[in-house]
């Protein structure tokens, strides 16, 4: 381990090898503090070429790789075990805006950009890159790609994945694959980018894309529309979409405990229309705002909005964004909650909500469900948890229960339990209940053939054999 | 050989295996009657347990598996090699429509329906499948999986790749994969969808997919453009996109050289507007007919369009498009040529014709160069031939240098051989000059990974080492 770290200081420079406890600390400790791990030392490469060489070093001396961006992730992918022999590989440094190509609406990145840079270079050259995210000032979008991140704009833009057109890789073997291509069709063989996005950096280390750009929208429209059920909000995610297409850029759903948490506890919080038990906040790009007002006139005549508000001013737009965005905020104040990061198939919305929370209700009486998220993508953040502060404490320790309950009902009906934020170490072994036995060995098969010496990100995602 | 027949017909039943020349013929030639294999038999399995059963069968015997749709392919992807060991395998009959949900826009389909059986069953839910082709009433939707196919409209909606949510796949060890999610977003690792889409059957055999539907246009604006350049063209398209996003639908570059010779031997066929050295056919769904207008006013104030004219009908709008999609056949009657398909980034449109035009006129003088395409995709057809019969019968045999000349001029711009239709058996080798060793190497070991007996689809894509 002494060799490999002098070779490491060798090739990056002693002051690009850390291996000291405290400097190491940040990097060995998810955001939320769950995950704690030990490293040999945390290296800052400078280009995708010291990449592959420490992937080289690593591979001769047997030691874990661990590639690390912005440690945002939420559930414990970029954290190190506990065997203390790990190399974590810093992507922080490789952090260049490489190219706008504004003809071919694509930037290209090195990996150690945090989002909200890449959104910037493509603004300033009058495009937009829409992934947006609530950590974007921080995450890289290295980690984006590796975990195929998605957002509230999913629905019209779709996830990571569908904005990628390249990808530059160094392979666990330390070879450097260069797919940095900005094409639309290349039909040339098996589409290899496909396989790093989402991996979690288990098949290589990201350090450049090629990414997708769009029209800056000129104008948004965004309403608050009051809906009886989340039946209700289904048959209206269809109405919008038909009468607006790709105009319709988000559908977010809220319940109205969601929103209670939210004037409960976010100063100047107010809420925007009658009360309902469902809500749903709608947004338009580039539609025009009569389309939208005529549109919104036939569902409140219709019966199909019970109430609704379009915003007249971007502060009002604003002040709308910012109910749906401060729930997370809002149950923190409130209190620990048991989350879940779960999709279905848009039509079994209703269902999954009416079979768990029968489900939960009868197995933890008095429970309190706050459901919201991107109905557009049947993708739902349901938290749970006791309105008493004493009975919470008692409810938190059922954790595997409720989870069985509710990652149950998701499979039932088809769906998934990580929609968003992925597997990493939280849900390794919670995902072998619901995947086939065919496609964990086709994971495997996957992972075996592309590093067969297992150093790769160890102990994320379901492992070898 | 004759226990492998004694065996598929009793897993079948007899009249599902073919062994006579007569009746295998029309699935040993690809449609263009360039390639013609030979095979042991033809089977028609009815159901994806049917195709495991036939795979384990062949395993067991050691014979070659070819999978095959509609047997459209223009690389020779779906044509057994001469060895008569290989068992064909029908998809035709494995063609139900599963399920349409209209709700959450998704459409279940086994793979031996046609793409136009697809399209009518989203159209009778209300819905659009956008994927649309030449030969849509007899490919089917497993080989445009297998192939990811593109076509008119993937500047709005993408390729088969981005059409799919979900797939059923036989693997080529005979075991049934079940990934027919209907999900937006599912991060519960690797995609493996992703593996078997475009992989020509290379990885298992697809038997089924869940796919995306929108909503129905409503409406939809056909405009012919006079454009004096490619360069024009490229900075219309982005002017075009930026006012109208998602809303432009197709935009087609045409040559007046394409123009003339579908004016000379297409009956009916009429100008549309003055003459031009390039033109656009754009689409607009759903945008308003007269804010199109109005684009198109500003467009020819500035000297961006030279002249142009919108659809004021349907039935002129056809008469537009029946213009583009008769390049082909009017090239057909001309004689014949030689073709590629081709893709740079878009940026790089203008450069590739003026390169690749001058390289080929200076090696070979005369030459006529047919080029048009979906260039919002940065796809082009891009075909040779000289004027004179005489000539071009010989020009015919110059193929390798003058495929040599293109694949390099747009391997030099960062482009693609094979944009849409693929590698098959037409490009195997000629990839492997433009691919690096590092790509050719990650795409071998996948595929000795999912098929180490080497038994799928043997002789298309770079083969094993």
């Amino acid at each position: 381990m002494q060799a490999l770290l002098d070779n490491l200081r060798e090739l990056l420079g002693p002051d690009r090898v850390l291996s000291e406890a405290a400097a190491m600390a940040p990097m060995l400790t998810d955001w939320r503090g769950r995950y704690r791990g030990r490293a040999l030392c945390v290296v800052q490469p400078g280009s995708s070429a010291e990449v592959a060489a420490v992937v080289r070093a690593c591979v001769a001396a047997g030691a874990p790789i661990v590639p690390q961006g912005g440690n945002t992730s939420l559930c414990g992918a970029a954290t190190p075990d506990d065997s203390g022999r790990a190399v974590v590989v810093s992507l922080s440094r490789i952090n260049r805006i490489l190219a706008v190509d504004a003809q071919n609406n694509t930037i290209t990145v090195e990996a150690g950009c945090t989002l909200a840079a890449v959104q910037d270079a493509a603004r300033a050259a009058g495009r937009l890159f829409p992934l947006a995210l609530a950590s974007e000032g921080t995450c890289q979008i290295g980690g984006n790609l590796s975990t195929n991140a998605g957002g509230v704009q999913v629905l019209r833009y779709g996830n990571t994945r569908e904005l990628t057109l390249g990808l530059q890789v160094v392979l666990p073997g330390g070879e450097l694959w260069d797919g940095l291509r900005g094409l639309r069709k290349d039909n040339t063989g098996y589409d290899l980018k496909q396989l790093f996005i989402g991996a979690e950096g288990t098949l290589g280390i990201i350090t450049a894309a090629v990414l997708k750009l769009f029209p800056l929208p000129k104008t948004q429209t965004t309403c608050w529309l009051n809906v009886a059920t989340p039946a209700a909000a289904v048959e209206l995610l269809n109405r919008a979409r038909s009468a607006f297409d790709a105009q319709l850029t988000a559908f977010e759903l809220v319940s109205e405990t969601a929103l209670g948490l939210v004037l409960r506890h976010i100063p100047g919080a107010r809420r925007p229309a009658a009360a309902s038990p469902w809500y749903v906040l709608a947004e338009f790009s580039d539609a025009h705002p009569a389309a939208v007002e005529r549109w919104l006139a036939d569902c409140l005549a219709s019966g199909a909005v019970a109430d609704g508000t379009v915003a007249a001013s971007d502060s009002q737009a604003r002040a709308l964004w910012a109910l749906r965005e401060a729930i997370s905020e809002a149950q923190k104040i409130e209190g620990v909650s048991i989350k879940h990061d779960v999709a279905v198939p848009v039509s079994r919305i209703p269902d999954f909500l009416c079979r768990a929370d029968a489900a939960l209700a009868a197995a933890f009486p008095g429970i309190r469900v706050v459901a919201f998220g991107h109905v557009g993508d049947g993708n739902l953040h349901y938290n749970l948890s006791k309105p008493d502060a004493a009975d919470n404490a008692a409810f938190l320790a059922c954790l595997p229960e409720v989870n069985r309950i509710v990652h149950d009902t998701v499979h039932a009906l088809d769906g998934t339990i990580s929609a968003e934020h992925g597997i990493g170490q939280l849900k390794r072994e919670e995902i072998l209940r619901y995947k086939s036995a065919v496609e964990i060995e086709l994971m495997r098969t996957i992972r075996q053939a592309l590093d067969p010496l297992g150093l790769m990100n160890p102990g994320k995602l379901p492992g070898p054999r």
